[in-house]
């Protein structure tokens, strides 16, 4: 049976954007475990209906179905524990959960910010109009209104991003001497960035954007291969 | 010859209010080791000249002496690898280091400038002018400026602990089930706070509430037992 991902594509099959499925691609190819990533889009909720909700990354294996990025990175660690570990085990795993956090509760909504209004561009036809209204409702404007005023925003997340780079001057990567699940949740927002959008949201002389290339070129360059604009 | 641990104290030797200290002792704590913890003020540069610099925690074990609160822990947890890990190990340490750059580039200053202008009097006599001429100096202004506007500063203060608000809702500690090394790095920040300033920093409703008091009650109350405000 073997594992497969449900993740989130665009236009293009091979334009896989959500920042919840690439963590767990990236998480995949840390464990070494071969998988098919299947393309799946906003609307299409009747293909994941066996997993009782609608959203993606959605983790098959064998029959074992596995929802939330979260959830999978567990279950990855647990079930193939002879493995390289995403979570540090059990000492680690609170504090990449809270890492984690961080990436999700002050990382990502700077990038949603940035990017939200390129979206829709290199969205499949079929989503087009759900995700705009979904967005712009849940938003409270207009995807453009929301995402105005790039510069002052731009120089505010490179502030957020302050504690990492700091780390980086003591070791080359978040989880420490090698790349693990919190380096993929946080290049996950930049794979989501340059999935959809051109806007470049490191200087070339930051200390992550050297990082972020080291993620680029991981897992024999899984990151930039895939369909997106240069960074 | 055993462990000492030098710490900043105030007016009375009871008042140990440094953040990196405070760390360090509920790491001792945790790793259980018995040690003096030596009163020190900011101006008695000559009692730690040995160090070959002039800032506390020095923890000297035996003949080694180490300084930087950091290197200290890395110290504690290879010296004593038999007791409970402060870092979570090698796959944890990575992580735990960024936490810490989260602390103390995130956390601490949004502390710092809710309270500086309490230290003073707090300070033991001879320490006084040289607090308030440096601090002037570093932040460009009256310490009383600089600490002007608190309930803005408060409110932003909140946001900020957004990310450890939601890991609280899956775990106990920052570090998991139980606390270790980024639970001490982040309690430092309160345990300062405590001890200079009557400014209440949480909400009773807040989960960061609750798990500062888990905190203050670690150790047989070590936290809650040092002379400072009610919080």
């Amino acid at each position: 049976m073997g594992i497969s991902l449900y993740e989130l594509a665009g236009a293009e099959d091979e334009r896989r954007f959500s920042p919840y499925c690439w963590r767990i691609r990236l998480a995949l190819r840390h464990k070494g475990l071969p998988f098919d990533g299947i393309p799946w889009r906003f609307t299409e909720k009747d293909r994941i209906a066996f997993t009782g909700q609608g959203k993606v990354p959605v983790l098959t294996d064998g029959d074992r179905v596995v929802v939330d990025s979260w959830a999978i990175a567990a279950y990855l660690d647990e079930t193939y524990a002879d493995r390289p570990s995403l979570l540090g085990g059990p000492s680690g795993k609170g504090m990449a959960r809270f890492i984690t956090d961080w990436c999700d509760g002050v990382v990502l909504p700077a990038v949603f910010r940035l990017i939200l209004a390129d979206i829709p561009r290199h969205l499949h036809d079929k989503d087009v109009a759900y995700f705009r209204t979904s967005r712009e409702q849940r938003v409270g404007m207009s995807l453009e209104a929301f995402c105005a005023e790039r510069g002052p925003r731009l120089a505010e997340f490179g502030k957020l991003l302050a504690p990492f780079r700091q780390c980086l001057g003591r070791q080359p990567y978040l989880a420490g001497d090698a790349p693990a699940w919190p380096d993929y949740a946080l290049q996950s927002a930049f794979q989501w960035a340059r999935g959809v959008s051109p806007l470049h949201l490191l200087e070339t002389d930051d200390p992550v954007f050297d990082w972020r290339e080291r993620m680029l070129d991981a897992f024999d360059g899984e990151g930039r291969k895939a369909l997106g604009y240069p960074v």
